[in-house]
């Protein structure tokens, strides 16, 4: 379809409430007790799938962050688990596509097949999974463990716990349910094929117990910027969500990316790279630039350094936030988080003070940050979706409901004018709007090559 | 609430498509091919409530049974995963609960408290979870295992997964989020209290990343009926869903599981007891009775034999369907759905065939089975409900949606003409509806009685 088509920019709505600044909650018009009020949440997805979003996107952690200072009293620690607002804000949307984080190593392949194989049916084929594999030694406490699984060892188990996941969703060719009445068949035995996963991690004989997915496999999101993070998401992601301040690396990542899944017999278009994007938009760029000082005004100190402590995994507690970042561990010593640890190491290197620094990601934590009128956020989106830096962007709205009303009604009309994003919803499920093609289940493949061969 | 009250019906609508009735997906009015369809079930969540239902529950395995020759191809084998389902239905609902199964066997209480905490306040207070154990080896044969956790062992770890979760429930007070943006003060971290749990089976740390649910803790209701299972529900339920046939054992249980409950401590009102009942309802008993010996025509012989080798742990096929059951193991060889096993005994050893068997609990698989006019119906439910043997009922319609239309539409309102059932929700959450009291928090709990020791 992608290939007759004009190419297009994706987008994601990262909703993450109140806000995607670490000071969104103290915002005049953030609602910062709304964290768990489905009905925010509701007006948020239809105000998104307005905006001829592709599709929301969840995060998640599986723990509350308490290891230094302002953690618990000054930084929004609770959500809602992703799956469940995704199904319940499938009820209430069309067309818009629901993507949920779910870690690999705190969960189960059969559990975590079926919930998105379930969302998959419920939505009409609007599913997506996005594959983490944890990063706080805090949520290793939550699930018996003392700390995290070492990193090498993590990838190792994500890699099995896809290829367990994608068994259990081919448990059932698309008909193997016949429902016919008359001669008291209900399904057809010899399409179901239990995929019987044995590995080092995992054993899960299966079938699973939900037919094959509408969309024979929900969509498979990753973020993972290391080297086994881009190998595992080069051979099973389909689309990319990940974090570049400039052009320049984003590029690089871009070309990395499309090469590593060239290098699997896949083709650049089933692989699609959105970079966040943190906006801060403006009718005039004075407007836009007053809205991004007045958010860095609303940073408690204790919050800025904890959120950069956070980040690092070091404490900054005494440190002058006048000064320099003093000298970090080395990434090699951390487990968890790498990319984001390089990237802030790069902008302190510039000569960045701790303040400095803690503002600078306060809001897109070392996404790219535009601010400034529809029109220059614009300009700058073309330029990296023309330039092989992205197929799409993840949006992060520094408040909401303003910062996501702000994209739907200033940018995404500027965009659709350059003929750069639908203006309505092409096919049905998420893997039409994304141009991603369904997987044939392999038990019709393996039929179609042996008939061709004995043509 | 409910002392000044009338003492009132409560009621359960049991969701489970097509049908009930094992053959409930052969009905001509039933939508076979439906089991996935969210419009399907959004349609029924809202004639559960226009019937004023106390919760729909939604019973749960992780597996597709495939030991018996029937099984996969005459048997309905997939469900979409019911807390996927019940958020989704939270959308297009106001007051009806949501009672999901979960089982502790092949979960994590982190999981199942953040899940169940979510729903309940994405819900606004109308989550419920029946805890459960798990039945098959099959289901252990997608988590890992090979034969499923003895029954002693289940009912210990069970039992320490509730300690687990209600000590995750109160990991936060129900004001320690302050939402003060001058004071910059987002929570008061003197009212986190994470739980710290250690014992043999889990390890959490906590706190949840979820403020307290709404209702407290979402509601909890269990299905056991061994001495085990009695002895946790004793301590932990406040809703039991069971199954007895006649009245006169489910006096027997209504009374032992009262007198378990108060040598805890706990009031007669705090339990709830609420069996199942399978009703097939005519205008006149003629027409009652040609329905369900029409759906029992519609039971293929080896669906049947399959639906008791199943329920029995046996393989019956090869035995005269027109004959008696063989010898059976001891239950003390069962590990897994002890009670049913017993049930279905105890009516072999009342002469009937293998046939007669299925046929019998092809419908409400042991439940009471009422077939009859809204009247006789109602006169039952009086009976059972004033007689000390039910506080409620769950409702399990034969098939869907005509089974719940005829329910809502003929028996609610003789119930209601009876004043035994209400005519408009009371209050606004679950708790509300079935007179249970909401937990106060620990920590508020000592403060008042330190306070009261003080004066």
């Amino acid at each position: 379809m992608e290939t007759t088509q004009h190419r297009q920019i994706k987008l994601g709505a990262f909703f993450l409430i109140p806000g995607h600044h670490i000071a969104a909650w103290r915002h005049p018009d953030a609602e910062a007790s709304s964290v768990m009020d489905l009905k925010l949440y509701q007006k948020l997805a239809q105000t998104a799938e307005r905006g001829r979003f592709d599709m929301i996107f969840l995060a998640d952690s599986y723990s509350v962050s308490n290891r230094y200072p302002a953690a618990i009293e000054q930084i929004v620690s609770a959500r809602p688990e992703p799956l469940t607002l995704l199904s319940a804000l499938a009820s209430v949307t069309e067309h818009i596509g629901l993507a949920a984080t779910a870690s690999t190593t705190y969960n189960e392949p059969f559990h975590v097949a079926r919930k998105f194989a379930s969302l998959d049916h419920l939505s009409g084929g609007r599913a997506a999974w996005n594959v983490v594999t944890s990063k706080y030694d805090e949520e290793a406490m939550n699930f018996g463990g003392q700390t995290h699984l070492q990193h090498g060892l993590r990838y190792e188990r994500a890699e099995e716990f896809v290829r367990a996941v994608t068994g259990l969703w081919d448990s059932w060719e698309d008909d193997a349910f016949l429902y016919d009445k008359a001669s008291a068949k209900y399904a057809d035995r010899a399409k179901a094929h239990p995929p019987n996963h044995q590995g080092p991690w995992f054993s899960v004989m299966g079938p699973l117990n939900v037919p094959r997915p509408l969309q024979g496999h929900p969509v498979v999101v990753q973020a993972g910027a290391s080297e086994p993070g881009r190998e595992l998401a080069a051979r099973t992601a389909e689309v990319i969500f990940t974090a570049w301040p400039a052009l320049r690396e984003a590029q690089r990542f871009y070309a990395d990316m499309k090469a590593r899944a060239a290098k699997y017999g896949r083709s650049p278009a089933s692989l699609l790279i959105m970079p966040g994007v943190f906006p801060v938009i403006g009718r005039t760029r004075e407007e836009a630039e007053h809205k991004r000082a007045a958010l860095n005004s609303l940073v408690p100190v204790e919050a800025g350094v904890t959120l950069l402590s956070a980040l690092l995994g070091m404490d900054l507690t005494g440190y002058d936030v006048d000064g320099p970042l003093p000298e970090l561990p080395g990434v090699e010593e951390m487990n968890g988080g790498r990319s984001r640890h390089q990237l802030v190491k790069a902008l302190a290197a510039e000569g960045m003070t701790i303040r400095q620094l803690y503002q600078r990601i306060a809001g897109g934590r070392g996404h790219l940050e535009l601010t400034g009128t529809p029109a220059e956020i614009a300009d700058t989106l073309e330029e990296w979706f023309v330039s092989g830096a992205a197929d799409g962007f993840n949006i992060m709205p520094p408040y909401f409901p303003g910062g996501l009303n702000d994209f739907v009604e200033l940018v995404v009309p500027e965009l659709q004018k350059r003929g750069l994003f639908r203006k309505e919803y092409e096919g049905t499920t998420l893997r039409d709007r994304l141009g991603l093609a369904r997987p044939v289940h392999p038990a019709v493949r393996a039929r179609m090559t042996e008939s061709s061969g004995a043509r």
